[in-house]
């Protein structure tokens, strides 16, 4: 298949490129390279040793990959004209919550980025390439933290003796996951109106250091943040146990939500390629290996980190974001292993690599761990977090 | 009361500014005068011979409002700060499907002035006026046509035999009704995040030439459209039935709106205004004054025309819009009857009311006729629609 990929650059963009690739698909792609430029812009780096992005796009050029730096809210038009792509998947988004309540400038950013990049590869779908399967990145993010069971797509509403199907209620928690939302809503829409087909994928939080394809190759890493904004809960915990710095939870930790490692997150969303819907058909896939609290997987850093020789702790710092800290959380996760996805590797093994991994590039975490304990706060302050 | 109106110079903006500002309140707004601008792109312009901008601005200086021509999605914070005010009505909206749908250029312009206009006023609520009141006009387009009873703001949800409160799940059917969507989770996200306090007025179709304040005086009369973009059902009926040119009806006509006359359009505003919600309360009121189907309504214009002595006909047009053409639609209106909103005329007696005006006007209903049958269809394409 010919898929295009939006974001080729990014932490799920370039692994995603050599996963298809390897899978004998025809993959392109394209990326402005802001991730680059906001990880920077809030003081940190990528921990692994990407190549930079001329590099990368001559090097993808070998392997047969067409990767394009450039914008893709700009006119898509051309680009699908040209390469026919079977599927598109849409990861050129801003992925980060912190980095939205960082004050007006960020989130309207966020918002403009990610709306019109939406917006752009939907309008230009309906013209060039309406038969095209659209897979977009949601986020689980996208239904909050709700005291019932989360379906995947509609669901049943019983109200005053009458039944619907309706999609899940959104309750972002930031305007970042607004943002998803917004795109969620956008993507139903021109399905139903212009009979595109897309797989809307909800995702987890993804965590891992590589995939298979990387082999020993350090060129074909991908990039890893640690910094408030775009790294994530176990990412980060990894890189504190690496260089024996505490491992920061924020509040009591009780905090529930998915968690997929990379390699996995790449066969979801092969997958979902391989299998696209019907035309006209909108479907919502929640994928995550499984729901965890942040405060039972830094436990197992700890451990795990332990067993390597890493001495650390865990502390326990004042939460900058306002969300539930105890709650109910059970979303469901059918439709992907319905059609095959099986966890390739159980939390704990694919932690061991993680730590494994970033052993190796232990200065480069010593020389952003000033960017570990989080800044910005939900309220719109800025300050570092305190220990509890 | 200090209140800000964004979005002063539109069809519902002006008159709340005569309306607040008889009841003693202190009236302060802005306007980018895009509705000027983008109705004229579309070949329309107003029936009523509004005034100009820099005359309104001296005319209603000398009322005593503060009228600016600039941009509300500039920021907000120099002047909140300066007006300091009570209650901020959000009206800065590009309010059209069909302009939304006519290409990607017109989506995106929705999407961008919407958004920013509407992240705008939050960010710097929170920093310069986070006691105020933001009163939101959202749209009852938001809920979509589903099968079952539309309540007002969070309803119940019993799923696998677990219960919770949850926003009703919105099913937009054009790209404006997306960017309402996400304007509406955004305030929603601030008042729970930033404690910011709002109503968000889910609005039915209003139409009505006039308000109690305008009384004979030309000079105080509101845009009125007629176009297939920013005209709406009943005042584009209204404008048909004067110049005996069919009343075009788009499909079965059997789609049910609610519906509610301008003038309380201006009580329910004024109702929302003068009763806050506590601080960190996002309050969702539907307002309309009934739920009529296309075709009762063409049919009322038909016949009060009539006993005006216009001949006029119902004409059955293809539908440009994808939506459902015979459905249920039962959406509760409750909240604002609770605070005091009653229904000041019926109907029939508006319709009489607006038919009379438009009277006046003929010869600018007929300059602009070419525009009342509908180009822009939701399929991407732009054909007129035929007679069925």
């Amino acid at each position: 298949m010919k898929v295009f990929i939006a974001g080729i650059d990014g932490y799920l963009g370039w692994p995603l490129a050599l996963y298809l690739n390897a899978r004998g698909h025809s993959v392109a792609g394209i990326d402005n390279g802001y991730r680059r430029l906001l990880v920077r812009e809030m003081g940190g780096g990528t921990i692994t040793p990407i190549q930079g992005p001329i590099k990368r796009k001559n090097f993808a050029r070998n392997m047969g990959i067409e990767f394009e730096m450039g914008d893709a809210c700009g006119s898509m038009v051309d680009r699908f004209k040209k390469f026919k792509p079977d599927a598109i998947v849409h990861l050129a988004e801003i992925p980060s919550a912190p980095y939205s309540m960082a004050g007006f400038g960020e989130c309207w950013l966020t918002f403009i980025n990610n709306s019109k990049t939406t917006l752009n590869i939907l309008w230009a779908m309906k013209d060039v390439c309406p038969e095209a399967h659209l897979v977009k990145l949601g986020t689980m993010g996208e239904y909050g933290t709700p005291d019932i069971d989360i379906p995947e797509g509609h669901f049943p509403v019983e109200f005053r003796n009458r039944l619907a199907m309706l999609p899940f209620p959104r309750q972002p928690g930031s305007f970042y996951h607004a943002t998803k939302c917004a795109d969620s809503i956008n993507v139903e829409l021109a399905c139903k109106l212009w009979g595109l087909r897309s797989t809307d994928v909800m995702q987890g939080v993804v965590f891992g250091t590589r995939t298979d394809e990387m082999g020993n190759n350090e060129k074909l890493l991908t990039r890893f943040d640690i910094d408030e904004c775009f790294g994530t809960a176990i990412n980060r915990f990894c890189a504190q146990a690496v260089i024996e710095h505490p491992i920061t939870v924020y509040g009591k930790g009780m905090q529930k939500r998915g968690f997929i490692p990379l390699r996995d997150s790449m066969q979801c969303l092969g997958i979902a390629i391989e299998n696209p819907p019907e035309a006209g058909e909108y479907r919502v896939f929640n994928q995550f290996e499984g729901t965890y609290t942040l405060v039972s997987l830094a436990r197992r850093v700890e451990r795990i980190g332990a067993s390597l020789g890493l001495k650390t702790e865990i502390n326990y710092i004042e939460n900058p974001r306002i969300e539930e800290e105890k709650h109910y959380y059970n979303p469901d996760c059918k439709e992907l292993p319905r059609l095959g996805y099986r966890p390739t590797r159980a939390v704990t093994r694919e932690i061991t690599s993680v730590l494994q991994d970033l052993m190796k590039y232990k200065d480069r975490i010593e020389k952003f761990k000033d960017r570990l304990i989080p800044e910005v706060r939900w309220d719109g302050t800025k300050r570092k977090s305190e220990r509890l």
